[in-house]
């Protein structure tokens, strides 16, 4: 800290930046500015061969001073004794519940909420058009220089049909968003019921210009815990299902032989972009081979990664992605952008956005 | 006609629906009795075998009453020696400029514009993101029950990046509204200028809750029929360029050689469901090849079919489909909403919708 700035209310925290990915310097610069006498440790925990660093590998004297940690891996409880807020990069919080640090209330935990949410809409809308559209069908047709215009080949565009909404946050609103575009009718299902226009707001981090912040798109909400409201949900005729829901006891084989005859009436198109847990692969596969639905997209599967020789793999009118509709080359950005909203809060003692709720785990 | 409805001002005319589909009764229900005394005739030109019924092939006395006419094929002109409005199911007139009937002013011909938008605009929007989440790649992937989860895949999601609509008609602008709502700034040319909100109105028929019928969605809006104007507009940095320009002399191999050069700047991603006369396609094979641009999709190429030893087939990151993204199963009830509404401004002197202009041929 140089002698003409005065301390800021950060002034003896440390930031400890655990990601993979190099430093933004510009973003340092910037937060070092705004916050005088905080330190930043930046450290790119990315290694070549597709790994990170585990927290054990990393400076055990540089963790113990640590009190604002943005990571992916959990360190050992021990190597944190002074962290007080801690910001996940993911949408839930599934490998933490056990964790010591999560389990003490003092601790606040930010997920990145929102910073997801554009990616992986844009994939849940170009998996569900790629099928639709057929555009692997015609892939194939290149490799032989075949121009195949069929008459036989029934193409449904989406006005007029319908999309449900399993779990109505940042990435379920921007799916929303783009489905209404499209001229989607758009339902959302929410654990809790969202009757006043306060309860349907969503407060997490939000990309300008996308998502739907004041919960204005749904044009039906549903709502309950339990597996009846569940299913009279997705007895809604839906076109359309989209899983983004966070894993929880609760929500573990939400979808289920049950849930599959259920959608037998539309032979709803399934994607999933929460966790692998929520669907009962078996009888997936089942709904797909005698075409109780009429596809599925997949970017989560249980386990993962998925072995070469599970039967999923085989299953027709499915497209199976590695755990990467999180992925975009903005993700960081966003991450940082949430980091630096915190930052601002923490000092100015506002409430953090993206908190974590201890008990749903998201 | 029955004794008891009075004649209508629709009843010394013939209408006769020679298109690919079976009779809605529905909807030629609905029109008799809105109508009365109005002859309707419906022949379903599709044939086995991905064919159509030659206008030659019908009835020449039925053909010699007709005075109202929705059609695929042009009749020659001694058939239709009354026929005072042409229905198209197309966006664009280029199987007529040569017609005796189309260069009799007093004939009125009204195209299907509106009636492809949103399949069109999903096909535009989903080539794009299969190519950005790289989806064939995930597909190829999943017939060996490879689980490649690499940090090298670089993804680029749409937030913040441009959108360039080279003709920003019904289609373009479906394709607008599907663009902004993912977060792609949306830049739009026409070939005449458009400053006043009226000038930036789109008057063709509009799927409810679809498009852009205002023209509020561009950023930015250029215009010029020269060359100069048209790449002045593809130097403003586009990720993604849309082509849904009408067929003319003037928009013949609008994007050529030198216009590749241009785009090279940002590797701008190309997607033409105009014609395949607006790109000269010698130059996009090159342009692939060389990595000018980072990919294609292609719904059209010249000559159609394309000859399976035709070197566009075998350039890399280019999708083809083979003249298919119009192909809807709503398609038809769309059309069919546009005669509705055309009948009725005929039987009450209004002025017709999606009437061509006979000087630019849509």
């Amino acid at each position: 800290m140089s002698g003409t700035e005065a301390a800021g209310p950060l002034s003896k925290d440390v930031l400890l930046v655990f990601l993979p990915g190099a430093e933004d310097t510009e973003w340092t610069g910037r937060i070092a500015k705004r916050h005088p006498g905080l330190e930043i440790i930046w450290f790119n925990a990315f290694k070549p061969g597709n790994e990170f660093t585990r927290p054990e590998e990393f400076d055990q004297e540089m963790w113990h001073r640590v009190t604002i940690l943005a990571t992916y891996l959990p360190p050992p409880a021990h190597l944190v004794p002074k962290v007080r807020y801690i910001q996940l990069i993911s949408a839930g919080a599934d490998k933490w519940p056990s964790h010591p640090k999560y389990q003490d209330e003092r601790v606040l935990f930010c997920t990145a909420n929102g910073a997801h949410a554009p990616q992986i809409a844009e994939w849940v809308i170009g998996t569900w058009l790629s099928h639709g559209h057929k555009f692997q069908r015609y892939a194939s047709l290149m490799e032989t220089g075949k121009w195949e215009q069929s008459f036989d080949v029934r193409v449904q565009d989406s006005p007029g049909l319908r999309m449900g909404i399993l779990g109505y946050g940042a990435i379920g609103r921007q799916c929303a968003r783009l489905g209404s575009a499209m001229g989607l009718e758009v339902y959302a299902y929410t654990r809790n019921e969202r009757t006043t226009p306060e309860s349907k707001k969503d407060d997490s981090y939000c990309v300008p210009g996308t998502g739907d912040q004041d919960g204005l798109l749904p044009a039906k909400w549903f709502h309950g815990p339990t597996k009846e409201s569940v299913n009279d949900f997705l007895a809604q005729d839906l076109d359309l299902l989209v899983i983004s829901l966070p894993l929880t006891p609760e929500t573990q084989q939400i979808i289920s032989e049950e849930q599959f005859e259920i959608l037998s009436k539309k032979k709803t198109f399934v994607s999933n972009i929460g966790r692998g847990g929520h669907i009962n692969q078996e009888a997936l596969i089942k709904a797909l081979e005698t075409g109780q639905i009429r596809g599925a997209a997949l970017d989560v599967t249980d386990p993962e990664p998925l072995p070469s020789d599970h039967p999923l793999w085989k299953a027709p009118n499915l497209l199976i992605t590695p755990h990467i509709s999180w992925k975009s080359l903005s993700f960081f950005s966003r991450l940082l952008a949430i980091i630096e909203a915190n930052l601002e809060n923490l000092a100015t003692d506002k409430p953090l956005i993206n908190v974590i709720n201890r008990k749903l785990h998201y």
